[in-house]
Parts: C-alpha cells; sequence; structure tokens
C-alpha cells in the first residue's frame, strides 16, 4: 500500500468512528450545564467564544458577571457596542478591592436573583454565569441555592458556569466539565496582563 | 478580631500580593505567543473569546481557520455578518472527509502563507491560527515552518494557535500554553454536539 492509499484508509476508518459517534449520540432533552474552572486561562474567555457561536446561529444569550464589576473590559465593551445581549455585571470589582463581605454578599444575591430570572423565563438559549464559581468559593452563594436556580432552568436554556474551584456538587450536577490548566503563563515570566488577551 | 474583621484583613492581603504582582510585572516588547491545546473543550472557543476582548479595545484581528473549511460554524456566521475581522478558512473540511493528503497538504501550505502574511503585515494586533495544531500533528506543516513565521511577525501582534496535541517545539516557544482538559464530556453521556455551543 503506498503512503497515500494508507492516510485514504486511515482517515476512511476515522470518518467511519466518527460517523458512528454521532449516529450514537442524541439531541439532549434539555439545555446542558457546561463548567469551565481550573486555575490556567479560558474559563471565561471560551463562555465568550460560545456565546459568539450562539449568537452566529442567532440564538438569544445572556450573561452575568459575578466578582469583575469595576473592570473595563473587552468583551463587555464589544457586546455593549453589539447589543442584544442581555447583560447584567454585579456590584463593584473584585472582592480585594470591595474588603467588605457584607456588601459583597448582597451584590452576589442580587446578581444571582437576576440570573435565575433568565434562566427561568425560556425567553433565552445560552446563560453565562461568569465567575460564579468564586462567588461560591467565598460562600457568597451557596452551591444548593445555585443547584436550585440550574434545575429550574427552561429546558431551552443552557448555562455556562465559569470560575477557578468549582464546587463538587456543581461539577457532579453539570453536563461538562472542562478544566484549563496553565502549563506555562506570562506572569510567570513577568509579562503584565495585555488588554485585548487577558481581559 | 470578628468575621468581618477577619474577611476585611484577608482582603488586604490579597490586595496588596496583587498589587505587587501587577507592578512587578512588565509589559512584553512584543505580541504574545499563546497555545491552547489539551483533549478538551475550550480551545477554539476561547481563541474567538479573545478575538470579542480584541474587538472590544478597537484591536485589529485576523483568523486563519485550518481543517474545518466545510462546516458552517456559529463563529464563522457571526463574524462573517459583523464583519470587520480579516477572515480566511483553509480547504475542504475535516481531513476524514477530503481522504486525500497532497490535497490537505496544499491546502494547509496556502493556508499558512495566508496567515504568514497576516502576521508580517504589521495591520493586525491579534491573529488566530485556529486547528494549526491539527495540521502540524499531520505533518502537513511542519514546526520549523510554523515556528520561522512566529518569529516572523510583527512586534505588534500577538497569535494565538489551537488545537490537541501541540508540538513541543511550538510550546517551548511560545509565552502561554494552557491545557483543556476534559473532566466530563456529554458525548459520554451520549449526547449530540449543539448548535452554539460545540461549534
Amino acid at each position: 500500500m503506498t503512503d497515500a492509499d494508507a492516510h485514504k484508509k486511515n482517515m476512511q476508518d476515522l470518518q467511519a468512528k466518527q460517523r458512528a459517534k454521532v449516529a450514537e449520540a442524541e439531541d439532549p432533552e434539555r439545555g446542558l450545564v457546561l463548567v469551565h474552572t481550573g486555575n490556567g486561562k479560558g474559563k471565561s474567555s471560551s463562555a465568550f467564544g460560545v456565546v459568539v457561536r450562539a449568537l452566529g446561529w442567532r440564538k438569544s444569550v445572556g450573561v452575568v458577571q459575578f466578582i469583575k464589576g469595576s473592570w473595563i473590559t473587552g468583551e463587555r465593551q464589544f457586546f455593549d457596542r453589539l447589543g442584544g445581549v442581555d447583560w447584567h455585571t454585579m456590584g463593584e470589582g473584585f472582592t480585594w478591592d470591595t474588603q467588605d463581605r457584607e456588601r459583597d454578599i448582597a451584590a452576589a444575591k442580587a446578581a444571582f436573583k437576576r440570573a435565575r430570572e433568565m434562566m427561568e423565563s425560556g425567553d433565552l438559549d445560552l446563560v453565562v454565569l461568569d465567575e460564579i464559581n468564586i462567588a461560591l468559593r467565598y460562600d457568597y452563594l451557596s452551591a444548593q441555592e445555585v443547584l436550585d436556580g440550574l434545575k429550574a432552568r427552561s429546558d431551552r436554556t443552557s448555562v455556562i458556569l465559569t470560575g477557578r474551584d468549582a464546587l463538587p456538587e456543581i461539577c457532579e450536577y453539570a453536563d461538562l466539565v472542562t478544566e484549563m490548566t496553565e502549563v506555562k503563563h506570562p506572569y510567570n515570566a513577568g509579562i503584565k496582563a495585555q488588554r485585548g488577551l487577558d481581559f
């Protein structure tokens, strides 16, 4: 067999496998719950990449940003200008900026109330709960109330939860958990966070 | 010390650490090279999330998609409608659809030629080479020619390379390597790839 033939054979096998996998798979009865966690980058940015995908298919999207309140980010400017995304940003910035636990809790609860409305409304195909895992980690929200909210979502609504240290209870309930791991990071090499890359 | 005081103290320490980290960090002299690899999801979607960030800051962006040619994806529809992104899609689909190694190689070389032009032009702040790691893995492109292209990039241009099985030579050169790991995947649970989530 020539190299070209061997390649063709390999690819035919791969195609057959791929088709079998697709044929076996079923459409879920309801929107999926995805968790992006880990200490690496890409947790929020891949959620915003999925927002773009969803919008590309003319689906409707909501975003609630926990924690990152006072930051001006590229994604927020982009979607503000674009319009059409139901966007809610919580509170007043990272927790180390506010230093007031009660105020943080109140802001997280208010943001999650908005998130619940979005998930239950039946108007949205995708809801991103950006950095909610941080709010859970600091006990600003309980795993139980977040699970209750996820379970009460409309059947059409998929939800992405981002942030490091996702709680096991949330991962257990999720359909998909992806861990982003930092293999090599420019901060370690002493490079500043970059506009348009890191935020 | 009350709980609230303890929290405040913790957050002050965290804030001080964070500020020290930012103060120590330097701006890089040139655009960064980022690799998104691993067997998990989020490699391409986080690149598109970074595209959104960059556009949010009114930066200019180019995308070359290796491999995914014939797929209609949400991201492609979104950025087509949006306009303003220099977009090039290679070839005729996944390798298991073409089954013709010579044609795949020619398509990959042509796509990388376009990528080199984008990286060297000095017109772009960010260039995404989507799924290029797959083209490298199949030897459609050599590590050396891709490294040469990255090294010849304009100082202003950051580059993101996506796809599983990134070559060690590429990771070695990169400023940031993130590995996306599949912890729990709906395909495993027999759920079909979803429009607006998976593509």
